[in-house]
């Protein structure tokens, strides 16, 4: 039977990161981030590889929280995701005494480590965030914290340098001790905000980090140094910062600590002869970084067992073409589209050209729940869509694609929106609109027709019938055959 | 000061047509009504001048009507503005005694023949019209009844014959005796159901019944016969039924009594030059209609004072340019454009070529204002968009122009959408798309998200400030420049 | 074996009628025409049935026709069809005693009535025409003159009374007296320019005479009075009034007579179910006009073999759906595509909206080939396309169709494309640019690369292999998925 | 008084490099050219740096050079500009005491030098060239043989490497080797070619080599490493080396020396207020760099006077706005619109989004000649065109711009089409079509209509009245507003 309703307990909400949001205001800047150096470079801007705005113009989440807090909860939202700034709370080196020891791979993560470090915090930005995420809790909202969204302290990562080629200390995921750091930055989040939250997640996307910082450098994502070897390195190192950090904050907590993944849903060109590069294609981009954590990997000293729950971002999917052992992803589908047109598939795209493919989301589901019977969250899923006019679709589409997953027996605990205000996309810049929600010259929020309609959703805990028909493609109109 | 709230007595509601909404079940048939005829006939069908599409297969409010209701009321509407039809209320012929008295112009209505005509009836219909407008006013909805929306009984109308060219007394608004034919029939209305509705309206833009029907024959509006002459007799006979009507109503019922006329508004190409043109354009669009009726006019016997209220319809701008003593209205704007793209003013366009111009509502109730001082409610404004892209920018930028003529002054009463629920558009059939609601094959409505955007002012009697932004021409896409 | 070339004798050439494009100077005014009134109405115009564009302000042919003769020249073309106006040449009415006998079906068709009738000529319009003709002779340009291109004088048609349905002995095709009127008027043109031609066409696309006169009456089309009943009386008159010319033609000339139609190529929306719908399509749009000329028709009173030749006008195909045991024509294909987009197929959509598809015009051409083995000639093929963006493809790949059925064993003589010069296209004006050449404000004409094109297989006799990539559907560019 | 007709020696031609062109078939590898490496680079393709596409599947001029210059010869073109590659003729380095002599600034360019260097050619690759040039000159098409359009030999460049910040001898331009190096080579193709040619360019838009491969590395040419520093060494070096080269090829030939240079002209977003900003910008982009060569530098040890002609290569423009002392180009105008579109001021763009600018040519030929009074060839201009749409208003309106630059007295002695044929547009592949003509899988070639329009001008060396309408904007059709 095929239930309406989403599970009692079930959780809809947003997901929000720190650097993309939380600036905006003069006394809110975040520029001790490897991602402000990075995109404030001139050469970086002069070249195109980054867009040129600057992230310190925000929406001003650290200052205005509450007025995106107020929003969410008007819209019947029940559940947040939110990263902290390692730079905001650690914008100095950590003692010398355990940056030698995590180079020597020696560092012992437990509550002396931990209270020492409480010293060298900036205590300011602790109690901020812990204000912030009181406010979270105060409105019944609960909370997942996110340890890291990309950005790191400059003191552990130059990406100019390494962009150059020039050899650096501080060469962020290159550098092996950051394994140790990073656990030892994780746990102190748990140390000091372990009833703030619900759950933990260590990393978001990490899969892009290296990805987009390695290999699809036109991304504009730093270090945008081009090198397979270094991706590789990169990903290793990220592996076993996880273990690590899963294992050191585990004994602090009891809360489930999960991993936040990209995830695309690879189609097959022609199902009769393409099959086969669809399973290696999710071998490679995702088996190859969770069975380790779950299963184990001997020569990543990783013994299995390294997540309590699986955060899946979704956006679109990659169509891929068989060739030779390998594959190869097609041009003009998934996030390869152009902006606000077709695809082949007549699929619209987005302002940023992704293409329009709920299904996708479903089985991108199935995959992880056959493979690993995980709890699941969505803890990323939108569209830049400026005028708003795919979103209401988008939205319950893929919210639908989520029930259908749920109905077939995955264990998905919550359905988290990217996200809730528009918000400073990266390379991009602040032109994708991502946002439920606008905000004006003043900062103040507007919101989207889709607002309403996720409102309508969250409140009752279903697709009501009411809205049953935008869970479909939306319409092609004249211009948009 | 300006306010931002709208008046507290003014109501947000929606626009109705009988022949339009009403058929969808076998048991709620109107076959004999002209435009029924019209739109079945073959040789129109052939001819491209009606879309084939068959108003029985429409959305069902002769039976439905309660879903219609309920989903108004949960939308916070609390004003509709229904027809009801001449057809179904008298399938068959008045008394012989009453047309011929008509025809001699000495027809006399009082109670007496109102409640000789009460024996003629169609019981049935009579009182599902009852039932209906109780279930609305038991909603607190409060009830604008409209006695003419376009369709007439056959035995008043051939419009096959007249756009022949065959002479038939069966000739419409064409033959005399409608004048006093259509008083009796607006006085029986308010005879029976004077106490279901807070005012009444005579007639529905009768200016497109000659103007499309007589005039832009590629409307294929009945008869499609091309004639100045006809669509002035037509004109001239509008007129003196209004007049008429509006007398004999006045001796039954307290109540408003206005008329309903479809608007546009005027814009100069080149406003150094073509000013001119804008007055005589008005003056003959409508000042020769309503000076008549509010001033006088002895050429057709009208004394004058013969509106208690003016509804405007209103959905996009005409642009003229001057042209000797006269103007031509120009290709490529207000409702010539092409769907879906934009006009020469880089506005965006609707699935049937209008153009996105809002603040021509706002000028347009000002006209009426400056020169008659009299209250108007907005009757009509909407418009066609499956895809829901537009409808959001459209109802809050047409609504905060409604506003922004009350805050300088103007009496408007309320603003009701056209429409509530997808319907059948005369000679284009349901392809156009106006409602708020859609339906499915099974009739059941499904909410587009404008529908919710609605609700907040409706509710709020407000355009809030979360919902400003909207308040905007939607923003180009890249296939829309 | 497929050959490459075309025969030795085939003929590259142009398609003309007189009223597009004669005018353009004062002194060359054709006003006695009844499309001139027709378009000239104010009714008409205000209504936009009629574009509003004049006639006379056209490109000048009947005066400055060397300029077009010598690009056709320079142009490499060896054939024109071109059409006679009989409101040039009789503006007024012929003698009573002509009148009186064709109105009784009494008048004897000789070369006294000939002579008689040579009085009455205006004499400079045929001198006028002698001298242009003369003209294309000396070029060496063959020239096949066609009798009735549309227009007729006004003393035989006054299409807005019989768009008012009033009764008038002017009613064109609709008086039985036009089919021994127009055999006369035929048969005069062969008894004056006998020499001129090499061959002669009665009528140009008979079946839009009717289809559009009183079928698809929004075409705008005099007299867009809508009755099958009419459309068929007119039908039978003209297949009468071919006939009787034919024969009286042929009692003066040995040249070939033959017949020019419009045509479309039906496919099914589904080959497998909706492939009885094309037979009927077939029997209904050609066979019943050919076979009663052909083969004789007894109701009709012809005894066949009325063509010696026959002139296919073909522009793009129609979608057909079997519907019952008719069929019903699809919107979004063949003409009734919208401007410069694609189709549903794909296939891109002129600027006024007609869609690309060559390959129609081969198998037009082997549907009349397989029924009737007689000759035949492409009396028209073009597009409305300003920019020539999509002629350079449209015309190789529809020559390339005619190549291949006479490769097939087709009969076909020659092709000649619509049009040379920019003309004046009927109820649309001037928008659609037809021509392979513009004009500009002093009447200079402009070759389009497509000219270029053109010359390039006139002059060859074949489609060079350096042209052959033309042979395609244009590329359809990001905008034009 | 403007002259209708190009001055008498005036040269239609077209333009063309070697590695663009020349591969296509299995002997006519070009596999030590560091482009050849750079592009088959796993890492650059799967970064989606460059295309994919490989070179050696090219038009393949190497072996079919002859229909290549028989369609240049058909088309009635008399000019053409063709590079070699050093990595042809030179695939093995220099010999060593040659290379050590470089790198100490000491090496002597004379005629033993040359003899020596003569052994170490490789004679197939040079009496190839010979061949194919002197079939050029056999046709009386005038060469002008250019020696540099961006590959080096791998002996000199590895990419790879400094794209990787790794420390190599072969860094290309950025090892001040190369100045004396680059002379010798450029030398040497005189000793061996002077014959053949009418002029000498020493280097084809030098500019591109280092704004493309060092600071818009988007573009994903060699190395792509980001460096302004890096940047302004390689422009140091390159005009030292013309310097040279310019010297030493005078010692042998009379012939004129020039360079070919990218240009792209500068418009202001505001007349009023952005117009210091074209001053600096023009500064930037050619002052600096022809400056130096013309009226020499000391800082680079040139004397002036290191120019006899000066290629313009032009595409489109550049739209600037000022900001602070410098400026910012503006997305969405001139080189970054988007494919097939128009840009904000309503001109088309191109398949890879080049904005319609055609004044732009004449403005820049005349900033040149008013500054410097050198003789002046077009050197490129061209637009990447798959459908032939735009580029016959593209060829005739910049041709015409080109006339008005002469008619106001500047000094172009020729117009050379980029490009023939399609080629290889380096990062980006095969996919922009610059050709006049294309080619098909047998690599036969066919024509573009545009080709006959070439074949026009360059004919009758002036634009015929004829074409004079093609001297425009491409009309935008309804999808292209």
């Amino acid at each position: 039977m095929v239930e309406n309703n989403f599970p009692e307990d079930f959780k809809f909400g947003w997901s929000q990161s720190g650097f993309q949001s939380e600036m905006g205001y003069d006394n809110a800047m975040d520029d001790k981030s490897d991602w402000y150096v990075w995109v404030h470079d001139k050469e970086n801007i002069q070249s195109g590889l980054v867009s040129g705005d600057m992230p310190e113009n925000g929406p001003g989440y650290w200052n205005n929280y509450k007025s995106f807090h107020e929003a969410a909860q008007n819209m019947g939202l029940k559940m947040a995701r939110i990263g902290v700034e390692w730079s905001r709370l650690f914008p100095e080196p950590f003692p010398e005494k355990i940056m030698a020891d995590a180079k020597n791979n020696s560092l012992e993560i437990n509550n002396n480590i931990l209270s020492e470090l409480d010293k060298y915090v900036n205590k300011d930005a602790l109690n901020h965030y812990i204000e912030i995420f009181n406010d979270i809790k105060n409105r019944n909202i609960d909370l997942i914290i996110n340890m890291y969204h990309w950005p790191l302290p400059v003191w552990l990562s130059d990406p100019v340098s390494v962009r150059k080629g020039i050899k650096t200390e501080r060469s962020g995921w290159l550098n092996d001790r950051i394994v140790q750091l990073f656990a030892l930055f994780s746990s102190y989040i748990v140390y000091k905000m372990e009833d703030l939250a619900v759950a933990f997640s260590t990393m978001n996307e990490p899969n892009v980090v290296y990805g987009n910082g390695f290999i699809n450098i036109k991304s504009g994502f730093p270090p945008s140094y081009l090198s397979s070897e270094f991706a590789s390195k990169v990903k290793n190192n990220i592996l076993k910062a996880h273990s690590l950090a899963y294992d050191s904050m585990k004994k602090i907590t009891d809360k489930p600590v999960g991993i936040i993944y990209a995830n695309t849903y690879f189609t097959p060109l022609d199902p009769e002869k393409d099959n086969d590069a669809i399973a290696k294609a999710d071998s490679d981009a995702k088996w190859s970084f969770f069975d380790p954590l779950i299963k184990g990997d001997k020569s990543l000293g990783i013994n299995g067992n390294k997540l309590d729950w699986i955060g899946i971002n979704y956006y679109t999917r990659t169509m891929l073409r068989k060739d030779g052992d390998g594959y190869i992803s097609l041009k003009g589908y998934g996030h390869s589209g152009s902006p606000n047109t077709v695809t082949n598939d007549k699929r619209p795209t987005s302002d940023i050209g992704w293409e329009f493919y709920p299904e996708g989301l479903e089985y991108v589901i199935m995959n992880y729940w056959n493979r690993y019977k995980l709890p699941m969250y969505v803890t990323e899923n939108g569209i830049a869509d400026n005028g708003d006019y795919q979103r209401p679709y988008y939205l319950v589409s893929h919210i639908a694609s989520v029930l259908r997953a749920i109905n077939k027996g995955a264990n998905v605990k919550g359905y988290l929106h990217w996200s809730l205000v528009d918000n400073y996309e990266w390379a991009l810049g602040f032109s994708p609109k991502f946002g439920l929600i606008g905000y004006d010259e003043n900062k103040k929020l507007y919101w989207r027709p889709s607002a309403l309609v996720y409102k309508e959703i969250a409140t009752k805990n279903c697709i009501s019938p009411e809205l049953k028909h935008l869970d479909s493609i939306p319409p092609i109109n004249g211009l948009r055959k």
